[in-house]
């Protein structure tokens, strides 16, 4: 199922980008006036392969739960079970995601693909459990290859269901207490950062648990014999791992969650719908999803700019500008949601602005 | 009428914004991580004096349109009847402003300040026609004191009636051929910057376009003796000028639709219904309601940040922090409206989202 849905993606189409950007200096507008809206309309008109770009609604978020073996370092104040409580609390409607959600018409979908115990059915609930949390990932893989496939897999069968009930754009969300340890570990990885640069304070940690965590990035990378800040030269010249490569690198530093991720991602491009980025864990999971294809970014709109030091690091090297930047540090999705309104905004002038020739306007002498 | 307006204005109430910094520290999320629009929804807080403050929707764009003498002396190659044109394009709902109005739900009034022409009666159209354009700010003043307080009062009107047929949130527009060289000046007299520091390239000018509006602005402040770059002092420490400074400003190198924005923000304040903020114009107008009433600012927001480097000297004298930051240059509402999603979020986070006590979730150890 990885491979076929590797084979149907396809890069933005040229021919939908130009007439696009021709498209958007015919409307009645100063040119260049919406700024990064423009562009954001003329990638999904890539991406879609059309002028305009279908609207990108109804939406669906995809919360992606899974537990981490590195929780038992102490990389993070909160206790593991809230991953378990937060599943709970987004499943009866009581989270931030929920309430975004309902502010944009956005369904919320709860995967479990690796939460720590087992939960009781409920509605908006879908298992593809992997496993009950991952191994340590500073003492050894996280998870086997084995299982981040059926990771990516899970992820690709819920973009796929999700897109088959009238989802026409796609935002990821995540919960896992200690996410940000894989996520720090992966974009160390495939950035070629240092640990200490793309690692960030999470939740909320002091200094000396800071320090820790940075540590058990760096170890983790050591022990999985994972390249990180060995790697030289500058981000913007290293290519993206091979195939193979990203996927060893995934299941040794990875969580349950990143894997399902990267695989909604693929879902979403090889289905032509665009995929909405929420922060850190999803820019970590891109960059999985990028070296698995690297046209898989052309479908994708970074959601919002993390205050999370290794997800500027990530958008950076997928070549993505976030749309909202309000210094969120939640995860679920949240900033995600956000930028919905945004991006059907973006498409909707294309849909519904007049041309200079069709509203009389006089356009500005060039 | 405005007396009685200014009369009505509260400042934000200290125990409502107390309630909703201490609420906000009981939702299910860690704490300060919904960032700047934790910040948003307890300024509404204040600005409502209740916790939750109630839900700024439905929201009513209003766009004010007028024409300006100072077109005359070539500081725009825009033609002046394009503010005519686009009028006619809001109506027929062929602008972007109409586009992100309808994906936000809300609605368009256009008002007619002070356009050069006549205007056919229309759905949509409210006429409060204080002239037929301003005169030229560079020569003398652009209006009479008693045309700024009909169009103060035209703003007032329309807002009190918004919020009589049930808005509960009210949005800036404006619409007027060469309102960038005016919101220039009047951002110069109110925060003390000089000319240079404030004045933008609007919706795009040559170099050479550039420099003669610089020095149209200064003149202007020379021509109708106005303190601007004179007023020594860091900005900061300025206190704004007192209101018959501020009506005199106002009409010296002001447009009908600054004195009608000013009117608007002031009658919402008066209503205790939020106000958001579009870009340079609003922020230009912001600063004369707040010289008339220094709690106005209180009950705004701003939707957005301008690429108009005047809008940065605006916010910050006004202690506002904007809320979507894409290189947006159009005006209209457009910034406001693109906003409008984000206050609403911020605003249910506290309605919905459940706290750590109701939903069992295990708090972090503080």
């Amino acid at each position: 199922m990885l491979a076929e849905t590797l084979a149907a993606i396809r890069p933005a189409d040229a021919m939908a980008l130009a007439e696009a950007r021709a498209y958007q200096d015919r409307l009645t507008k100063p040119r260049g006036s919406l700024g990064v809206l423009e562009q954001v309309a003329i990638r999904l008109s890539g991406a879609s392969g059309a002028c305009p770009p279908p609207m990108p609604a109804p939406a669906a978020l995809a919360i992606f739960a899974a537990d981490h073996g590195v929780h038992a370092r102490g990389v993070t104040p909160w206790p593991q079970e809230v991953t378990v409580q937060m599943v709970a609390n987004f499943l009866s409607g009581g989270a931030v995601a929920n309430a975004f959600a309902a502010q944009a018409g956005v369904s919320v979908t709860v995967v479990d693909v690796g939460v720590a115990t087992d939960l009781p059915d409920a509605p908006g609930l879908v298992k593809h459990k992997i496993g009950y949390g991952t191994a340590d990932l500073s003492q050894g893989p996280a998870m086997t290859v084995d299982q981040a496939v059926r990771g990516l897999e899970a992820g690709i069968i819920v973009a796929r269901d999700l897109v088959a009930s009238g989802a026409r754009c796609l935002i990821t969300g995540d919960m896992g207490i200690a996410n940000t340890t894989a996520s720090a570990a992966l974009i160390s990885v495939f950035t070629g950062k240092d640990a200490a640069e793309v690692t960030g304070r999470g939740t909320g940690i002091d200094d000396e648990t800071y320090a820790h965590k940075v540590n058990i990035v760096r170890e983790a990378l050591r022990v999985n014999g994972l390249p990180g800040a060995a790697v030289s030269g500058p981000p913007a010249s290293r290519e993206f791992p091979q195939p193979s490569e990203a996927l060893r690198a995934l299941a040794a530093v990875g969580g349950f969650e990143h894997a399902a991720l990267a695989g909604f991602i693929l879902g979403g491009a090889a289905a032509r719908v665009p995929v909405i980025l929420d922060g850190v864990i999803a820019g970590a999971a891109a960059l999985v999803a990028a070296a698995l294809d690297p046209a898989a970014p052309d479908h994708c709109v970074a959601g919002h700019r993390s205050a999370e030091p290794g997800h500027a690091a990530a958008l950076a090297h997928l070549g993505l500008r976030p749309l909202v930047d309000l210094e969120l540090r939640l995860g679920e999705g949240t900033g995600g949601l956000l930028a919905h309104p945004l991006v059907c905004a973006a498409v909707r002038v294309m849909h519904d602005v007049a041309t200079f020739d069709a509203a009389g306007v006089t356009e500005k002498p060039v």
